[in-house]
């Protein structure tokens, strides 16, 4: 369709370009009869004011990036729901894109971003990257940046993270308090900082209590999926019939592990109490209830938009922008698989 | 950070700019050093296009603008990421909005979205939507339209949908195939035409198996929730002990139904046979396993992309465009829980 332009307006009405723009904004110095003449008009021939022209004008796009991992995820879903509707209250549009836990395909994605003048980038980064150069060329440009959840500690930006460490510990700790004396841990790929964290927690939970650490209790998910958390159980239950305890790196991995169980007559939590992490919606309907450790998600979304919308506004006046790290918190919810 | 333009480099390399220009284009009446000058200096200073000056001239945002219900539900997320990966196989970059099943919502993201100029738009209904003044206008403005999944059956646009009152007879004859003599429903809001078609379904099967139709085994969610799903069964078994088939809108709705039975001791499929809709990840999880029809989200999303990418194409060439309408399959998928 062609697009009516101001010119048009002011054609067919006999007026100027200038008076047409001014009736539209509703300036004083323009009659009334003219503006509902304009007015009138301009609804009448759809007239949109043209986007590019007013981005042109204004430097903003009034439009945000968002690069995470995986979209069809029960937690990164969330947090996404959270970031557009936070957004949207705030005037801004939201271009979501999916690194599918790859740095090359991250690193493209933040080039399409740049090139798309986007005023402010979130991200949570893919099990293959870290502090790279894609991220420093953000932080170079100036161009607001927050990561969440997946985060390279190095990197000179704001951040929105919960305790992986801390929550790892706590995990532990409860199967540790529920009976446990052999406790298995199914971890995250070897990169992510959270996945690097919550293997630390456990360690150091076992340390606390006097419990020897054993590398061979720990198993290491490529794609942390419901088919490793069953595979990994069938594993740990060769290899060590006496394990009593689980700590899983996810929900959806602990879910696999309570499956194979299940399907194998192993009695949960008589003789193995598990753990996940994230409190996905599939845990509190497998049987039996999976305990794990609630992370903020919404909330998470919420926060990062936030602070991505305090750098914009700083960098648009021009103010000194120091980067801020936010730390929410995480909580324990037992259920019935780790129950003593 | 103050952006590099095309008058810097050339004034820094004394050129003219439709010389940087055209060396950045790789035209081939410019010599290849003032081409490699031009552009080693555009990248020591990070050069970047000006996207809003690029969309003016050639009227394109490159970008789509993608309205769903709900982001955080299983059949959507694997849409949305269907989407956005094929959208970017393609060059284009996807904002997305949520109708949080709100049609004044919806409105107004249509709005954002035409002043946004995106390139097409992509859209599955909210539970209040029809076909409103909002679809007529994108359509009335000639900006290219799919719908998918929720539809309006009269809009004039092009859609991508299943048939879904076949899937609901199927679900519906599977459950009689496997003995049940009296199924209840539990259907999706009043409005949406896939609720109402899958309701049709269930109706049509009754009667071609000579079962006569009863209402009041007919149950309606609002939220199409888990907690729906629990509170119906719960009512259903109240005012009907005999009933020993339900079908239910959807797995999530199914899910909840089985959770009920589940904390009361009714045997599902012995005293209960139960079918889902959408195979929902969880299904293979919950105990019994979950009886559904596969939609293919994923195919949908590709599918839809593809419509739309084929109107943008034909819009922009200025060739007559005529609508289409794509059905895809569905599959019975039976599990433990309608098991004869």
């Amino acid at each position: 369709m062609k697009d009516i332009t101001l010119k048009e307006i002011a054609t067919t009405l006999g007026i100027s370009i200038t008076t047409v723009s001014k009736a539209l904004k509703d300036y004083s110095d323009v009659s009334e009869t003219t503006k509902k003449a304009v007015k009138e008009l301009a609804l009448n021939l759809n007239y949109t004011p043209n986007s590019f022209a007013v981005n042109l004008r204004t430097k903003e796009s009034k439009t945000i990036g968002l690069i995470i991992p995986e979209v069809s995820h029960y937690f990164f879903s969330n947090i996404i729901k959270s970031i557009i509707e936070e957004a949207e209250k705030n005037g801004y549009l939201v271009i979501i894109l999916q690194s599918n836990e790859s740095l090359e395909l991250e690193k493209k994605q933040v080039e399409l971003l740049i090139n798309k003048r986007v005023d402010g980038i979130l991200i949570s980064l893919s099990n293959e990257s870290n502090n790279d150069s894609h991220i420093q060329e953000i932080i170079d440009r100036k161009i607001p940046l927050v990561m969440f959840d997946k985060i390279a500690k190095l990197a000179k930006c704001s951040k929105v993270i919960i305790d992986d460490q801390k929550a790892g510990f706590d995990a532990t700790q409860h199967l540790i308090d529920s009976g446990c004396k052999k406790i298995a841990h199914i971890r995250g790929p070897l990169n992510p900082q959270n996945s690097i964290d919550r293997y630390l927690g456990y360690k150091k939970a076992l340390e606390k209590n006097n419990i020897p650490f054993d590398s061979k209790l720990v198993y290491t998910c490529e794609k942390v999926s419901f088919e490793e958390g069953k595979e990994f159980a069938k594993q740990l239950l060769e290899d060590h019939p006496d394990v009593d305890g689980l700590f899983a790196i996810t929900d959806l991995v602990a879910v696999g592990a309570i499956d194979y169980c299940n399907s194998k007559g192993i009695k949960i939590p008589e003789e193995l109490k598990i753990i996940g992490f994230s409190n996905w919606f599939m845990s509190q309907v497998i049987k039996p209830n999976l305990s794990t450790i609630e992370q903020p998600s919404y909330e998470m979304g919420i926060t990062a938009f936030n602070l991505l919308l305090e750098e914009m506004t700083c960098r648009k006046e021009e103010e000194k922008f120091v980067p801020k790290t936010i730390e929410l918190e995480t909580n324990i919810v037992v259920r019935t698989s780790s129950e003593s």
